[in-house]
């Protein structure tokens, strides 16, 4: 009987284990935002969170309706000193005018060349979508990940040296981390191009190429070959921004997001389209305040610009980050 | 010590009673697809998602790359006499005419009051899509879902006297549930409308609006009493039928499906699209063969065509799924 008492003493220990190691798992205690420093805005995020999983309480919100969405431009990564997208659009064109020597004379793609950032500027908005339909169609959808994917991995920002996608905020790495531990699914809309963001959004933010809404230009099913391949052409489909959020997030989504973030006026809409639904709602505004770590700019910038947003947050009841308070963190 | 050991006697049965029960569950032995006749066609589906599955072999697909589309209208649920969505607008016209007495004289609404499906269908495609527009346009978001919801509710098929959302395909709810159970992301790709299927996909097919890609019309953001409301604008955006499927897949999914179902010609381009593919893929039909239980149509019918996709199936390898034979069960 010896045997058979120590067998069972082994068998128990062995199983009291495993239940202990199942109980010690379900009470983790750990931060899901320790780059979010301790103060209002971490208690508001998390108290907002808590009430919409709580069902046993009036503002309960079911899985499959918490729906989060996040600006990308200023919100989920840097826009400084410009659009990263236009940083890529920049470097297109200089590699690509080997094969194209009419451009040496020919604005906007002069300018371009030769850095001429004045008369870039005072082009206007028809020469930069010019410049983004020479750089962005002509191609297979493929072909353009592939491009997409080299620049990535080779280039640069001009003042960090930092890969792009590098540049991205850890402390909305955690809070992304957590409104999907929480059951959220999370989807960007952005202003940025729907194939310039989706080769990489998995892997740097954990989002699927699906739950990404953009700005797109149009493309043609045709056979090469007996292959069918998606032809990228210089057309414009959607321009995703201010208005068009909420009717992209409709068409895309299908869905009122419980939960919206943005930083520039361009986000303003999907807010407001957002913390109107009933029930309970969070909007989240970053406000670029950290000149040291980041970059400071609001009212007056061309990029991520921040007039109604500001003004008009606390009649919405939008809660501002303050980057430089509020993140103890910028980059991982 | 005799209570110790009954103690620990007791202690150890109910561990190993829970290790049992954890085992049972792992490795249970049930059909996923008890609706589907044993045969080629289930064997040839069954090896496919085993073979994508299997993380030692040469045909292992990662479950984030495990993308499934189905088109709906014939693949999912029926489509006779006509697309249920077009019977959805007969039944509005029809109850809208009250506010629009100008329907008696005008076509192609009079037609449709009067019951005169020859005008109708000799109107042709504009006649059609002038009838959506009044149908489906000069509401907003919401009051469309609510009207979709009541037709629903209180409308019921012609023939079978069936609310329209029950007369799905009871093999493809589990097909789509073992699918889902292997890591797919399932999507509908339809040429029916966005914002007619989403509000009862969920419910009936287990696809979350937002893996819903379909025809739409335009949406306009406004402000009505400082509230913000999106409006459903009498404009065609996008069809989504042959050719655009695969441009609407890129578009909304972002990634080439490895497996795609259809009914119609209207889905050649997806299966094309799907099964040109790199690695292991699938393509499926539903050859409509069982006028007992459902319907037989194919080459001559003008819902769900197939010409093209019986023609090119063998050489293409694509599984033809023959209703009368390959289905014990159509409808739950």
């Amino acid at each position: 009987m010896k045997n058979f008492e120590w067998m069972l003493l082994k068998i128990t220990s062995f199983c009291m284990l495993i239940l202990l190691t199942a109980c010690a798992t379900g009470q983790t205690t750990q931060d899901p935002l320790p780059s979010w420093t301790d103060g209002p805005a971490k208690q508001r995020i998390v108290g907002f969170v808590h009430s919409v999983t709580d069902s046993t309480g009036s503002d309960f919100v079911p899985a499959n309706k918490r729906i989060a969405t996040f600006d990308n431009d200023g919100t989920l990564w840097s826009e400084k000193p410009t659009y990263f997208q236009l940083l890529f659009i920049l470097d297109r064109v200089k590699l690509m005018a080997a094969d194209h020597p009419e451009w040496k004379t020919t604005q906007p793609f002069q300018a371009v060349l030769e850095n001429d950032m004045a008369t870039m500027k005072a082009a206007g908005e028809h020469s930069l979508i010019e410049l983004a339909m020479a750089t962005h169609a002509g191609m297979t959808t493929e072909e353009f990940e592939i491009i997409v994917n080299d620049w990535l991995a080779t280039a640069r920002h001009p003042t960090t040296g930092q890969a792009y996608n590098s540049m991205v905020y850890q402390p909305q790495l955690e809070l992304m981390d957590y409104l999907r531990a929480n059951d959220f699914k999370v989807f960007i809309v952005s202003g940025g191009g729907l194939e310039f963001m989706r080769p990489w959004t998995q892997d740097v933010y954990g989002i699927p190429p699906d739950q990404v809404v953009g700005s797109s230009i149009e493309t043609r099913y045709e056979l090469r070959d007996g292959k069918p391949v998606l032809v990228r052409v210089p057309e414009l489909h959607f321009i995703n921004d201010n208005v068009t959020k909420p009717v992209a997030i409709n068409r895309f989504i299908g869905q009122r997001p419980i939960l919206a973030f943005g930083n520039s006026d361009g986000d303003f809409e999907m807010l407001k389209w957002t913390t109107s639904g009933e029930g309970k709602r969070l909007g989240l505004i970053v406000h670029h305040t950290d000149a040291e770590r980041e970059w400071a700019y609001d009212r007056e910038s061309s990029e991520g610009r921040l007039v109604r947003g500001l003004d008009q947050a606390d009649e919405n009841g939008w809660l501002v980050i303050d980057m430089a308070n509020d993140w103890k963190v910028i980059f991982p």
